[in-house]
């Protein structure tokens, strides 16, 4: 709006200048709206255990109409109906009863920051768009180097803030940061050589001839997360290339299986591109021997990646760092803020080992990126992006390492509380132990329990499976149901479950990282599936039927 | 923690718990410094013109630390250090002279907004985080998927919450949204056929040996945005393959060298995968023939994408909305959120014309992305990721179309108005009128610009290049300096110019979409720049001599 339009705007138009200028006053509308929204919000945490049920159907009425509106609103009246429509029928992801999945409780400092980090509205991927903020976002990769590698001061000094090189880069969330890893490693691998120019710009097929390999593949065990193949796709590779060994009992990749399948590969001119180490799985939170496949990594010149999107916080506790051993000798290695760090959604990252490794997919323009500038963008996956890194600082400097020793050294502990108490209890089996602080069980009656105990020993493989078909239903009927009461959530995967490796079992998976889960809680949520699964009669008469038919046979 | 640990909790234990639960009280100690620092935001989003200057490698010390603190720190201290560190030193992308950039100006309602979002934690992969986000993202992309492509109701009906469709992909921005584009279009015409399984799975190198092409290929104008080579890299198709064809006075794409270049590739066995249509470029705003470039690709049998990153927000204007005639015709198209429509950054998005396109990049895993459910995660690149669909949401309904069309229109006529002033300046020269509202000129007085009229007259190439070399040095200096005094801020670039199509002109850059940049403030950019060049010695004494010897000559 110009001076002299601004003489002959209309009232409609100066309005809407003024919703581009910050109100003075808390007394304004937008302040009142604004106090009126912290005030709900905060209710919304505190008093809702979980989002209103309402079907899912009758939640897409609310969001139905396919037309842009015409007429401007009220800031208020959208708020009003929003807080009805949206936040009512939100997942309460903070709940402590909301133990499904990796998205946690906020420490509440983190709400002011992020709304000062969006009023800046910095752009991350060039200096004349962010300039402090970059610096901040070289800092935080720095930190999170040496708590993974623990360089000496005078490589951090190097390179920390150099331009040419980056510690690591910081992105959405843990599957760019995967994709961006296997990108590196798939370009260094083919890279320019002689008077040949590299994939990066040749192209995969005719880099793969130029080297002679008639495939690239990737190695990692069974339980490694579905990114990787979306990364394999993606990257041009396919994921038929993606060779996946299988786990020990306790999900963790058989060495021996996976040395087969690097020998075979070789034998079949197959360029072994990747090994990716998983730590934890998704589902069990296990951790792969590190040390081990570093070594083979190693062996084979290969890319050596450590997914610790979930895991690599565990880093943060003196008492439990032991269990990452290895992960040192990672080239590169993602790690998720948003997760055990206790940072909103939307700050994954990966780390490298070689502060050179991502000039093997560097890109420059003439209008930003220009090479020498310090502009992050030019060794990044995403284009423009937020200062979320601005929260990840906050968290380390507040919380601190010690703060975070205590919430990590209580999470992994609850685990192991919720552990015993399902073996404890007659009507419960745990499938896989915690090794961090997530756990997968289902509801076995005791009665069942033997029967199938009776089977297992006369060896009747078709009398099992009846019964843990059965199972598998009624695991899936008590999560929907309680997912549904909205009391409490745990959700449910499909793994081959200890005693059944030849099988996919559905069972209850549970991720214990809310600093605000009690012990209490923990047992209510048993209560409830016990109450959940008595009310179940079809599967569960099935079930007993089936248990008594057989022992008394 | 748990009522047993909490008994026995230490002190720092039960501080560091109480910063996971929601302060109650404005006064608590949060509350007040929640006031604070909204007060000193508004400080300085009203008051500074732009970062305080201060040298990268000075504000890089106060970032130097690579070590994790050990103890918790009061929150207090942490943000009155950080109001220091960073807020003083970040750049005010929201000054109205801040015109160098795409990042503008945001209405204010989106801050408390953004903090419920944050706050809300939802993460958008699956629905059981995320709920009534899921609907409100679909309406979001059925909302933009009408702007563009205006189907029936009873399109939206059927798709706009179907599960196994997609009437787009919500990510971080605009490049996710270009390569997101591009590995549909790669995967369609790669796909299963028979017995062979298609590219996802067998790879690149397989995929072209079974269809029977040497090479695919990109077709786009030499103005595409950098985020295609990207693309084309991470694709494994390599970026020689992506064709940039040369464009005409007015930065559009030649469409006859398009038509040639698509010959040639047939010729050559090279597969022509996607034309890429450009509206409008990143450095001066113009929009290609889409409607042509539709044609093409109809007969190539090719994808046509358009990357409308920044001119997609055009057709919120219904007097403009012309420029983009053709859009409607595209297979798929990317819009930032984040730029012209006013949402902060971190909102882009990819609208498909057919609602199954993302069949082709769909996966799913055991413990999420079941098949046949709701779970956004299955058609996109990113994996977890925020409710940032909410904030376009609000501005879609609170500025609606018609304050959409306001803000559109005046920026558009405010570039418009500075080209004229440009014009009519006798020390500057207008390299490429606006249409949209981006502009591109530089500095060059009145004696130079004659001087090389003559030299043109005479056919003088290498009399241009010298004065041109100069030029090109002294837009450098004045685009620096202005930066460094803080006052306001162009951005630069190297473009072929109207009038000298035959090499990289270095010019100023400018983007006009901050709705409060009144003329006034535009007139000053000018005065500014004229007393920065009369400072500049050096430069200018070379070229003024110049300029007198040759016309004296």
């Amino acid at each position: 709006m110009t001076p002299k339009q601004l003489r002959h705007a209309t009232a409609s138009e100066a309005a809407l200048m003024r919703v581009f200028t910050v109100p003075e006053e808390p007394e304004s509308t937008l302040g009142q709206i604004e106090s009126k929204l912290s005030r709900d919000l905060a209710g919304f945490l505190q008093e809702s255990i979980a989002a209103l049920e309402k079907p899912l159907s009758e939640v897409e009425k609310d969001f139905q109409r396919h037309t842009i509106p015409e007429q401007p609103r009220f800031v208020s009246d959208y708020v009003d109906e929003m807080m009805q429509n949206l936040v009512a029928h939100s997942v309460h992801t903070a709940a402590p009863s909301f133990i499904g999945h990796m998205t946690s409780a906020l420490p509440y400092f983190v709400l002011p920051l992020s709304k000062m980090m969006v009023g800046l509205n910095q752009n991350l991927v060039k200096i004349e768009t962010s300039k402090a903020f970059t610096p901040l976002e070289r800092q935080v990769l720095g930190m999170m180097h040496h708590l993974v590698y623990g360089r000496d001061e005078g490589f951090y000094k190097n390179w920390l803030h150099s331009a040419n090189h980056a510690l690591g880069a910081f992105c959405s969330g843990g599957t760019v940061a995967n994709i961006t890893a296997l990108w590196i490693a798939r370009n260094k691998l083919l890279g320019p050589k002689g008077s040949f120019k590299g994939i990066a710009r040749e192209g995969l097929h005719r880099s793969l001839k130029h080297y002679g390999w008639d495939d690239l593949a990737i190695l990692v065990s069974q339980r490694g997360h579905y990114s990787l193949g979306k990364a394999a796709d993606l990257l041009g590779i396919g994921r038929s290339n993606i060779y996946t060994v299988p786990t020990d009992a306790n999900n963790k990749v058989d060495m021996a299986a996976m040395r087969a399948k690097a020998a075979e590969l070789n034998a079949r001119n197959i360029r072994v591109m990747a090994i990716v180490g998983v730590a934890g799985t998704t589902e069990t939170g296990n951790i792969d021997p590190l040390a081990e496949l570093a070594q083979l990594a190693a062996e084979l010149e290969c890319h050596f990646h450590v997914d610790a999107a979930w895991g690599g916080a565990t880093l943060l506790s003196n008492k439990y760092r032991h269990l990452m051993t290895g992960v040192e000798l990672a080239d590169s290695i993602t790690i998720d803020a948003h997760k055990q760090m206790y940072v909103p959604m939307g700050a994954g990252m990966v780390l490298f080992k070689d502060p050179a490794s991502a000039g093997s997919i560097e890109h420059h323009a003439e209008y930003i990126l220009r090479k020498g500038s310090k502009d992050l963008g030019s060794q990044t996956l995403e284009g423009s992006r937020p200062g979320m890194a601005m929260l990840v600082h906050a968290c380390l400097q507040i919380i601190g390492q010690q703060g975070y020793e205590i919430l990590i050294n209580n999470s992994l502990e609850k685990a192991r509380f919720f552990a015993d108490a399902i073996d404890a209890h007659p009507d419960f089996e745990l499938t896989s132990h915690p090794e961090l602080c997530l756990l997968t069980y289902r509801y076995v009656p005791a009665q069942v329990q033997e029967a199938m105990a009776q089977a297992r020993a006369e060896g009747n493989a078709e009398l099992l499976e009846q019964f843990n078909s059965l199972l598998d239903s009624l695991t899936r009927f008590i999560q929907k149901s309680q997912r549904e009461q909205g009391k409490s959530f745990v959700s449910r995967t499909r793994i081959p479950a200890q005693l059944y490796p030849d099988r996919k079992t559905t069972v209850f998976r549970v991720v214990l990282a809310n600093p605000l889960t009690t012990e209490a809680i923990l047992e209510e949520v048993l209560a409830e599936q016990g109450e959940i699964a008595a009310r179940s009669r079809q599967n569960l008469t099935k079930l007993l039927a089936l248990a008594t038919r057989t022992s008394v046979a």
